[in-house]
């Protein structure tokens, strides 16, 4: 695999010829039909691809494939879809002038992520949007902006899941170079931009990938029907097509890291699995390019082979989403016991992924009805991202509810603070740093009606068997979009600015406290006061003497922590406390613990001590 | 898991009582119907399983399972079924009085395997017609008896492939002490026994596995349908059956090695692996006997995380199948390039094989249409077993031939020398020693009528696709199950008597020459003569000087060899010529190979010369 270009779809070489190359094992010939211009015959190539050298097409051009005699479709590859997912592709030259250059991708132990959706990130609902709040962002101090996938999909409107075109950015987010603004822009300011991709399933509308080719395999089923071809008869066409995909994004807009949705669904039993495939490849770019790329891959195994490297045969992923915590954290704060919340006993399994990461390693699960889970505590922090929120526990709720609307103000502040005070890497989701208070729903925008009508069906029998009361909301609807994005004003409001402010010193400390920063998480003790609903995560260092005390109260009651004496033997200094009036509270921790003093906690509330006065 | 007894099905303790446990997640309620008794109702456990101590059963006795108020069923963990695979199971004792106490099993490196049916080894066809072969096996000298699989099948002929029972031993071959007693007469004769049991799917007649429980899962596809249930909800019911299973072969069959048929097959995204679980529980179970067993997979997937021990992320197996170097050896012989053989280039891959094992180490397959396989070079040579026949690769023939009729007797000579002068396992098929000519023959004999005629289209199908000519062989009569039996007075003919001889010849070499017994993998060099279809097998010794230098004239002229002065600098001493009189011959290797001379190698024909003089 040539790692300096893509080597998929119409490119442009440096001549400014268009490089076509398409792959179609089962068809006898291909024609590349450009807009207004007689059809071009590519050639066979081997295994299944066609391909030709043309000058008959320039960027800006829209074109089309024509396997044997059908009719005409677009490029697989494309790399824009300006007339949506049925039209034509338009060729597109990804040369981009970068003003990048001094950007470093900061080490994984230092990402502090920021997801965020770019349709309803902003009024403009496009990367300009974006570009806009960057400062935003900035001034919160996060370090990473995660941006939701942006392959074209069906309409204006999308969570981005249901995505055709995995080389095409959405046009109405601004397309390619949209995209690569935005990023260049991002590393100007300091931040990385991580990507959201999906190689597990392709949307249901627009799909024109199986009349090019067995993209999918009857040989495993998952939630989206017949699995991605990465291990069937015809495999190495699909493989190389998520490889160059990945390539792309490192290579052509700079990305610095890609969330690999929903890796559970990707099936493949060959002796080189496409996850071990995607990292030995991009192990090679990052030799060539002198940048460092991360893979982050949302995984519901609990099975740390997928985190483990390559030469100690695992699957090479940096680090991987830890639904777990989340849930555990959620029942903690209060979260109703239903569905796959059934499984969590609140802050006995937040304990548990304070200490494993995984809730499950092994016990039991009454939802899943089997044994699940391995040990991993062997891997460091930073291979696992922590959240109270993100798209999919926001939006797949039927009312979409943010934690702004859920939880009241004090909890809110003490999630943040267990999320952003734990040893793994925390993320964020758009709107949470002010306790957005509109909803996330599930939006869709597809034009082929009766897919419409099996979306809304779908959802209404969902809301139904909740008996939840009222009406579904409709997914089609442009007002679901509308009604989905965030109310920058409610910023300038107290408590939301409040709220705001909390988050930006609990990212300070993070930064700054040298425990904290550390991120050691071999060095974490955590002590549940199971009775009082306490739970006290100890940060260390290994090797150093320091530490941060974290007191986290999910009681509705105001409760009683003896100084723990059994650990340090110093007067420990406040670093935070979520109950002062600071941050909209209306009581204070005192400044120091000494031995034998027991601090009052407010209910909902997170206290912090540290052993260094720094 | 507890080690010492069977915890599933009907077992009898130390005070004789019958401890009955079944395992029916979706059952309210479970009886047992002892023939002639009262039903006995079994009490709830955990995790869907069912249980009770009861005195009303006997060793002997038929019983029946009954659901909720369905139709009584056999039990799934049956140890018996000796009215057939629709009748009562039969409460079994499976305490034996074992004479087979002095038994070491060998060290895996030993093992020189044969592989047999049952059915068709003896005129018997059960196990105490074994048994009286056994001396025949002693005397060609192999180490190892592999029994193809003997869970309960319809009727009383079959592969085993479509057992139902996984731990009931057909009653036609004699049931489960039949077994012990041939494993207690093997061990006493000095023999090792490998039971071949099939855990991917379950035959298609008297499967009443749904009835109790999810034992099988739609998320995967199988050439046998739905997989078998070992990650989707309620397979931990699944894996302790099979688990039980291989416990219970290895504790109380005191069987030294099982060859698990297929696992390709097995689908598992669990973290743990079942094959990881297996493993597990049987590194246990030795601690606690103190004996040695074997897990020997049949994989096709060229993946040597299979082979690769637990603590490097591996699933465990000791060994594993090498159909590969089937392949190539036998397109070397002249094998048609066919189906599957198409992937084989002769003496290239054998090569190949004999450096790397896999044939298939990335490269594209024009059969699986894609790229496959990966590297196992650093795994040792005891880990693949080798074979240049074996009941698939003669039975799936549609006319089952063996390679007494496939090939010349010359060529039969050299192919038993390419195998078992491998730097791997050998393993032979039963009769290929005197060049049986009888076909081994699909047989089955179900009685489900419809059935019956499906597996016949099927064949007729496949026939008639073939362009065979001529009429397909019936796998349901009883003519073709008695035409694959073993003609035992061949071995009194010569020249069947004289391959006889050479195959005892080999084996004692492989046994007695130091650089063949030690089974070097990483001191095998390898060099073909492409041009004289000659290819050069020189085995030696880490950190040690000796060589054997196996030659192998593939060609029908003809071909001189230059003695191998790059490599060693002293005379070779014959140590075998097929082409000998000895062995129904006409010409003779010079006994001695020195500096500047050439040797002649006779067509079909394999000459061996040693440093060492022994």
């Amino acid at each position: 695999m040539q790692l300096d270009k893509r080597n998929i779809g119409l490119n442009f070489n440096e001549s400014k010829k268009a490089v076509v190359k398409v792959w179609a094992p089962q068809a006898e010939k291909v024609a590349l039909k450009v807009e207004g211009g007689e059809p071009i015959r590519l050639n066979k190539e081997n295994y299944g691809y066609f391909s030709v050298v043309t000058e008959s097409i320039r960027p800006g051009d829209r074109y089309w494939f024509q396997l044997d005699n059908d009719k005409q479709l677009p490029d697989p590859a494309s790399l824009a879809q300006p007339d949506g997912v049925h039209g034509a592709s338009m060729a597109v030259d990804l040369q981009y002038a970068w003003n990048d250059l001094p950007w470093i991708n900061p080490p994984l132990n230092n990402y502090l992520i920021y997801e965020l959706h770019v349709g309803t990130f902003t009024a403009e609902s496009d990367f300009e949007g974006v570009e806009k709040r960057l400062d935003h962002l900035k001034d919160l101090g996060v370090t990473a902006v995660e941006i939701m996938p942006v392959g074209a999909f069906p309409g204006s409107r999308n969570w981005g899941y249901d995505g055709v075109f995995p080389f095409a950015v959405q046009t109405s987010y601004g397309g390619p170079q949209g995209l690569q603004k935005l990023v260049d822009t991002c590393h100007q300011k300091g931040l990385a931009v991580i990507l959201d991709v999906v190689y597990n399933h392709f949307g249901p509308e627009g799909n024109y990938l199986s009349s090019y080719g067995p993209y999918f395999t009857d040989k495993y089923h998952t939630p989206w029907g017949n699995a991605v071809n990465f291990d069937d008869k015809d495999c190495d066409g699909v493989r190389d097509f998520v490889v160059e995909n990945v390539l792309m994004w490192f290579r052509d807009f700079h990305i610095d890291a890609l969330r690999l949705d929903a890796v559970h669904a990707i099936k493949d039993y060959s002796a080189v699995h496409v996850l071990q495939e995607i990292r030995q490849q991009i192990d090679l770019l990052m030799e060539q390019t002198g940048r460092r790329y991360y893979l982050i891959a949302e995984s519901d195994l609990n099975d740390p082979r997928y985190i483990t490297p390559l030469d100690q045969q695992g699957l090479g992923m940096d680090a991987q989403w830890v639904d777990e915590f989340h849930h555990a954290l959620r029942v903690s704060a209060g979260e109703p016991k239903k569905g796959y919340y059934l499984d969590f006993n609140g802050l006995a399994d937040l304990t548990k992924s304070y200490r494993d990461a995984y809730v499950y390693t092994g016990a039991y699960s009454a939802e899943r009805r089997r044994k699940f889970g391995k040990d991993a505590s062997q891997h460091p922090g930073k291979q696992f991202v922590v959240f109270s929120q993100n798209h999919d526990q926001v939006g797949n709720r039927l009312l979409g509810e943010r934690s702004g609307t859920l939880y009241g103000f004090e909890m809110q502040k003490l999630m943040a603070a267990a999320v952003l005070f734990s040893p793994y890497i925390p993320m964020l989701f758009m709107g949470e740093e002010w306790g957005e208070s509109n909803p996330f729903y599930y939006f869709v925008s597809h034009t082929d009606e009766e897919l419409v009508e099996m979306v809304r069906q779908g959802r209404k029998k969902e809301f139904a068997a909740m008996n939840a009361g009222g009406e579904a909301i409709d997914p089609q609807s442009e007002n679901t979009f509308n009604a989905s994005r965030l109310n920058w004003s409610l910023l300038e409001i107290p408590p939301h600015q409040a709220l705001f402010q909390f988050y930006k010193k609990l990212i300070t400390l993070r930064k700054t406290n040298a425990v904290l920063a550390a991120n050691d998480r071999l060095a974490v003790n955590v002590q549940l006061f199971a009775s009082k609903q306490v739970l006290l995560l100890d940060r260390g260092m290994q090797n150093h003497n320091d530490h941060v005390f974290c007191l986290m109260n999910f009681s509705k009651q105001p409760q009683e922590i003896l100084y723990p004496s059994d650990i340090i033997m110093t007067d420990l200094q406040l670093i935070i406390d979520s109950a002062s009036q600071k941050w909209y509270g209306t009581t204070e921790a005192p400044d120091r613990w000494k031995e034998g003093q027991e601090i009052v906690l407010q209910p909902a509330s997170f206290v912090a001590y540290s052993t260094s006065h720094d």
